[in-house]
């Protein structure tokens, strides 16, 4: 068992545990938010023919070389083809075909002319200029050629991706499975959302926190509920959610006092005891075990603590046993715009909100960072990385950030 | 009826005609990417009573003033208080109590000391240093004050949210009803992605991107599926429309050729036209109308075209409509990697991908910009601003841009 390491040693231990998941075929639209498992590799090309971009006319450009606003080429009109359906003839010297947006180009033609640059006059049109072969064309494949990788295995299925997909017809994806996690919230403290407070008692929040976080990833909870601070009850909720999920997480329970009896609950259960707190702050007191290729990760009680190792590390290891090929977070340098009193004898987190309004990145502290401040996570798409050893920070300095949870609402 | 006008214009016009969507009452955790209908108010102080941060004694700060580390002051253990339990005894002058984390504070003690700061001998701990009054205590109402609004009537559920409201013991919240939106696909060329392809025809991938980025939102898409070119269908298709969502999107025949019926549909299925044509590229192409208070937007068929200004006009609008307090994008600044070859004499947006690897913000373009390249939406999570008659655009030039959709994925 390793005690006290790095966040990163605390990351690569983990994220060397996973393994692959499985996968299945689901239809298209049920893929959003899922991984894809395997290459997917256009049977068609996109588009799947040459097509008019536009309303006009399709003929071949060597008729119009002579053509000048004074004296036009005049051609004669075969037919008119809607978006939807094809030419019956062939365009030959001295004719055109009407086309429709989307429509395929006629055979023999090689240019469209715009439907307002000419004059049309019974069965003739006429063209005043000199056309360039190949314009107003947009070729087959220009999008997606036949035989492209059009998503690579390991990347989330988007909505354009969908749209991509159903463009070329691909009906069903092939995704992994979802990754289950059982929650477990331990302590004699807790009581639920739904009963009455009693004296020294609080809600447990932890649960419905990572629970949350869970659902936003595309990872299904199960729920365990929560238990008291009793070693051989802890080990017995913790098999049973070994047997429901991939990965077990406990809330509580993990530090050093008398009643903090996760540790030895998880080696009741089985478990090997991969490493016991990590050198940050908030959130040092954190365990991680193996049983069984499962792991078993114990948090920190204390809601704030139990959020943030969440993020920085269990949100990368769900991420990777997804099989998201992009499971660490990207990091951010940018100014602070707030002090910080504090000095840092660890290296210290701080939860803060990316400000992207003018070319340089901002920072803003969200609110107190005491280890209570649930609060303090509302609004917060960074956790700034203090490194150990630091003095209180000023307003301007530069800081390093991780991106953490979904941030479609950057402030300007 | 508006013609041509500027994305502003057109987006006012639409955001005025919205109307609150009604509320109802759910589950905590089914509140998570809903929308507080309500401002929600603490019940309680968060943290509900005075509590010890870490494991030690509670004791008189009074009673230590005298104490070194060869003259400690001892005092008599009363007992003992794990977290979830409440002391029976009072802290006198030459007592203390011992405390786990997350204990309440027992009467009378104004001081926590930590554990292993102290010495403990059968029932007497002894301290070896003065302590300051109120250190190692967190303050009933630390985090939230009884009576402080937590949430305000407009913001989203986050997973930080639904913790700071289960601590408070809120197990349920009011949240506005989903929006429903309707998607009808028009053209004879659509087939469905299930169906083998024919000459001239295409897959519809519009209905299913659109779908998906509905899906994304929060908003519960009513599938229409696709219809001819035929004006009376596609009318009738679209009263189907209204009577069962609160907004109908349309994609194809809004352009100017003969085929483009969803003008005459629409005001044959009874609706106004507010406006025709956003003066931008691509997406010029799009119709909004209103009939009993229900909006109807024609898209471009166009799936790019459809794709930019279902995000740059119609995702404001739902977000609105989903009482979304903050429903406008936010605009960032920052320099282009790449250049762009065109001139713009239209407004352009282009597909880019925000960089945030340093102080600085990059903006990479995502592929080509063709109206036809679906791909280049893939990676996009910026849609750069180019105004009306800028030139080519170089490396290094500072650009403006929406950032859209979801970006947690971005790039360092």
């Amino acid at each position: 068992m390793k005690h006290n390491i790095p966040l990163e040693e605390a990351l690569e231990l983990l994220l060397e545990k996973t393994i692959s998941p499985g996968e299945s075929s689901v239809p298209l639209i049920h893929a959003l938010g899922r991984i894809v498992s395997q290459d997917i590799v256009a049977q068609e090309n996109s588009p799947f023919f040459d097509r008019s971009p536009l309303d006009g006319y399709a003929l071949l450009a060597s008729d119009t070389g002579s053509a000048t606003s004074s004296q036009p080429v005049r051609l004669t009109v075969l037919e008119e083809i809607p978006a939807g359906y094809v030419a019956v003839s062939r365009v030959t010297s001295g004719t055109a075909i009407k086309v429709m947006t989307g429509a395929p180009i006629p055979q023999g033609a090689d240019v469209v002319v715009k439907y307002e640059e000419v004059e049309r006059k019974g069965g003739i049109v006429s063209i005043f200029k000199p056309l360039k072969s190949r314009s107003n064309v947009v070729y087959a494949g220009e999008d997606v050629k036949k035989g492209e990788v059009v998503a690579k295995q390991g990347i989330l299925v988007t909505p354009a991706l969908i749209g991509l997909l159903a463009g070329l017809g691909i009906a069903s994806v092939t995704v992994y499975h979802r990754v289950k996690v059982a929650i477990l919230s331990t302590g004699d403290e807790l009581i639920n959302i739904d009963e009455t407070l009693r004296p020294g008692k609080i809600y447990d929040s932890n649960r419905h926190t990572l629970q949350a976080r869970c659902l936003e990833l595309g990872v299904e909870p199960v729920m365990l509920g929560n238990v008291a601070d009793r070693q051989d009850q802890v080990a017995e909720r913790i098999c049973e959610g070994l047997k429901q999920a991939d990965v077990v997480i406990t809330t509580g329970g993990v530090s050093v006092g008398d009643y903090d009896v996760v540790q030895d609950a998880v080696e009741e259960a089985g478990a090997e005891i991969i490493f016991w707190k990590v050198d940050i702050k908030p959130g040092s007191p954190i365990l991680a075990a193996m049983k069984e290729q499962k792991l078993i990760i114990g948090l920190s009680g204390n809601p704030v603590a139990a959020l943030i190792t969440f993020d920085l590390l269990v949100i990368p290891l769900l991420k990777k046993m997804m099989g998201r090929r992009k499971y660490l977070y990207s990091k951010i340098q940018g100014a602070l715009l707030d002090g910080f009193i504090k000095s840092s004898e660890q290296r210290r987190f701080l939860r803060a909100r990316m400000l992207v309004g003018n070319e340089k990145i901002l920072v803003r502290l969200t609110g107190i960072q005491n280890n209570s401040a649930l609060k303090s996570m509302m609004e917060c798409n960074l956790f700034v990385d203090v490194p150990a050893g630091s003095g209180p920070l000023n307003p301007g300095d530069v800081v390093s950030a991780y991106v953490i949870g979904s941030i479609d609402n950057v402030d300007e």
